[in-house]
């Protein structure tokens, strides 16, 4: 509802007359009200029509009182009634008022005085005609103390604020901006199921620049050999690295530490060795062991630890990969120990056989068990990545997203995904929902990562 | 993965013997197999390309026995396999073959064998040279019923698919066509806050048409009368109804019985009197007290169950108004005592002040509570409508929107919706998840509504 508040002129009389006859307050002039002195009324108007007004009386130096407040009933609860109080008030406080008394007869109106401008009852006065409510014959007598009110305003409604933060639902709390984070590539994907998956260096780098300039702000990078197979060699991770960071330099790049297919510890951290341009902003630290389709993945606690630990020495931030809610309580683990600290980054992901389903039951679960001062993202596998990306939109979660979990672009499975059209679809249906894309030096700022390295 | 299974000819055994070498069955012919018997083969392509081969041979009238069976590697997973396995079957089959015999010498090929073609272990032989597996020396011999096999495949087809619908997560479990419901009007919004909600009978009937032509099934229908005041006045509803049928006679009209404003159970009940072209086809029936932030709405048992008592005996479907976890409960305390029965419609309905929350872990809490034979729409009061709304299309549940819930398009209260907006925008987002909108007259069958009236 747009409306504005201006200062009344005489010529309003008629106008007057006829919003106050909406709630039986037009005998004016009577013994219960004085004219208007129109030098001291206020006008609410929508589409330049008056809908609401309000006015004041200075009683002495330090003394105002409220005359008239009135809003047409149609545009009850549109916040008009606020804003025409709180223009009189403004405006007696500039006079040097410290104490304003106002007189209502309606119960609703005396709560509504009490729960926004803190006043309380101090007596009663009896009624002298029919004026406001007919079946009321007293005003009651409300007192605020305007100096300490205006003193304390902005501090209150600061707490207000940050109340609603911490506990209104979305989108009634903001929505943060989205990160996108972007599974580049994968383990699984080859160039016979999906002609796009990148695989060479090359292919990885534009693929992450791509992603980058359409709103991504991390890209979780697996490394191939030349023959495409996956590798856990350094060297194709630090000239992966350090090619995108010379092209997209704020662009927040996670390296994989998995073990799917029964690395030792040592060549899965190789990659937590690099120095200089090519060393990762964050590295995946999947919390658990689990089953895919292709067999068991191990992570057992002493692995995860050892590689927390290294990630911790060699200042990398961990991407905390779950896959189900146990997994949470390692992560409470490893912060306990202060092993991990700060804001913490979850990747959570649904959908696989043998762990949480990719449904809406299993996200609001998971992402209300994480511990305070986490962030989180959510992907599902194959066909969950879409309904999964948009809940975790919709909750106020963040994406990951990307051909490493789906290679197919639709449910029917008959259009091939690539890394471009995935964040595409989900930058529309982010905006759609009014949410803003995260810039990746933001999210940087965030996690607590280097922002120039 | 798109791929057609194809008979073998005598100019492919350089392709066969290069695709047998990834699994060291290329020792061709040998002691271990005989030569190709092209005739007896079947290759599975993509794109013009071989990337697997399957063959058989007859033994005698009643038994047969498999000979290769191979996919290339990186299509491993894609369904391949299991279509050259059932091509040489029911070629088998149709010679009249009741029993196959099958080695292997890898576990998890035994395994898929037993899982898919119902084999059995029947004894080992041991390997003359070394073929296929480095470190096993023996094969496996297996054997099927083919003809018991054959019988019951479509029967455990079905099955398999029964109880994938009934057990597995959307999207893998396929959703149902969505069952768009517009609350058109409300009691609530006038033109004052938006000149788009519908007032008049004519507006209410054109608004209800529009809504229909893009995808809603049902509307739900809040008289007004000549100054825009809602009504129960059931002349008011006979004229909308009769005005909707007339134009779009598949479109499902629900009236509200609510009594938000305090009315008696005979004004609520007034609507559910109507005969003819103008009787509503279903009725909101909320199921308990609450508070809305302009007071308190009371649907205590006893009315509630007289509401329902008279639906049932004048045939007319409730809309279940769900706004809390516990006003399922009175669902199953009226399905207890058969006053409702065979399939419910659930309208949850998050967001509101006093009740459940919107988001998806009150919305999974909800629908996850639900009574057997349920179908459940979901909706947002203000800003919680549209990630409601979306969060429902992605869990598999159906939608509830319309002006009646919120005024505004986007999050920022900027622009004013139409029912029109609101009904597109979520045809879209529904479209990109593969998933289809349901036309009425399927929804009147699913809930077993009158389709000719």
């Amino acid at each position: 509802m747009d409306f504005y508040i201006e200062k009344a002129n005489t010529c309003q009389r008629k106008e007057f007359l006829n919003i106050l006859r909406y709630w039986n307050m037009h005998h004016i002039p009577s013994v219960e009200m004085e004219d208007f002195d129109f030098e001291c009324y206020y006008v609410a108007k929508v589409e330049n029509k008056i809908v609401g007004l309000s006015g004041y009386k200075i009683l002495n130096e330090k003394q105002g009182k409220t005359t008239l407040l009135v809003v047409l009933p149609e545009y009850l609860g549109s916040g008009i009634g606020k804003a025409l109080q709180l223009k009189r008030l403004e405006v007696m406080y500039k006079k040097g008022i410290k104490s304003v008394i106002t007189n209502s007869d309606r119960k609703e109106t005396i709560v509504w005085y009490k729960k926004h401008f803190e006043y309380k009852e101090i007596g009663k006065i009896k009624k002298l005609i029919s004026f406001g409510e007919n079946d009321v014959d007293y005003w009651t007598t409300l007192e605020m103390n305007l100096d300490e009110y205006m003193k304390a305003k902005d501090k209150k409604e600061k707490f207000k604020e940050e109340y609603k933060k911490e506990n209104e639902s979305y989108p009634i709390t903001p929505y943060q901006p989205l990160i996108i984070n972007v599974a580049l590539t994968g383990i699984v994907p080859n160039k016979s199921l999906n002609k796009y998956v990148p695989v060479s260096i090359e292919e990885i780098v534009n693929d992450a620049i791509l992603v980058h300039d359409l709103g991504a702000s991390i890209v979780h990078i697996h490394a191939r050999d030349k023959d495409g197979v996956m590798t856990n060699d350094a060297r194709y991770y630090e000239e992966i690295i350090s090619r995108i960071k010379k092209e997209r330099p704020e662009l927040i790049c996670c390296a994989t530490t998995s073990g799917r297919n029964g690395q030792s510890i040592e060549e899965r951290s190789e990659v937590l060795d690099i120095i200089g341009l090519g060393k990762p902003d964050m590295a995946s630290l999947t919390l658990g062991s689990l089953n895919f389709i292709s067999g068991a993945s191990i992570n057992d606690i002493d692995t995860v630890t050892e590689l927390a630990f290294k990630m911790k020495e060699k200042n990398i931030k961990p991407e905390l990969e779950i896959f189900d809610a146990g997994m949470i309580n390692l992560a409470k683990y490893l912060e306990r120990y202060e092993i991990i600290d700060g804001v913490k980054y979850f990747n959570i992901l649904l959908g696989n056989l043998n762990t949480a389903s990719g449904t809406i039951k299993d996200l609001a679960h998971i992402y209300t068990s994480l511990p305070k001062n986490s962030i989180w993202s959510a992907g599902g596998l194959g066909q969950f990545q879409l309904p999964i990306n948009i809940a975790s939109i919709v909750a106020g979660g963040n994406v990951r997203v990307g051909i490493e979990d789906n290679i197919y672009y639709d449910n029917e499975k008959k259009i091939l995904a690539s890394n471009k059209l995935l964040v595409q679809r989900l930058v529309n249906i982010t905006e759609q929902l009014s949410r803003e894309i995260a810039k990746p030096s933001n999210v940087k700022e965030k996690l607590g990562l280097k922002i120039n390295e």
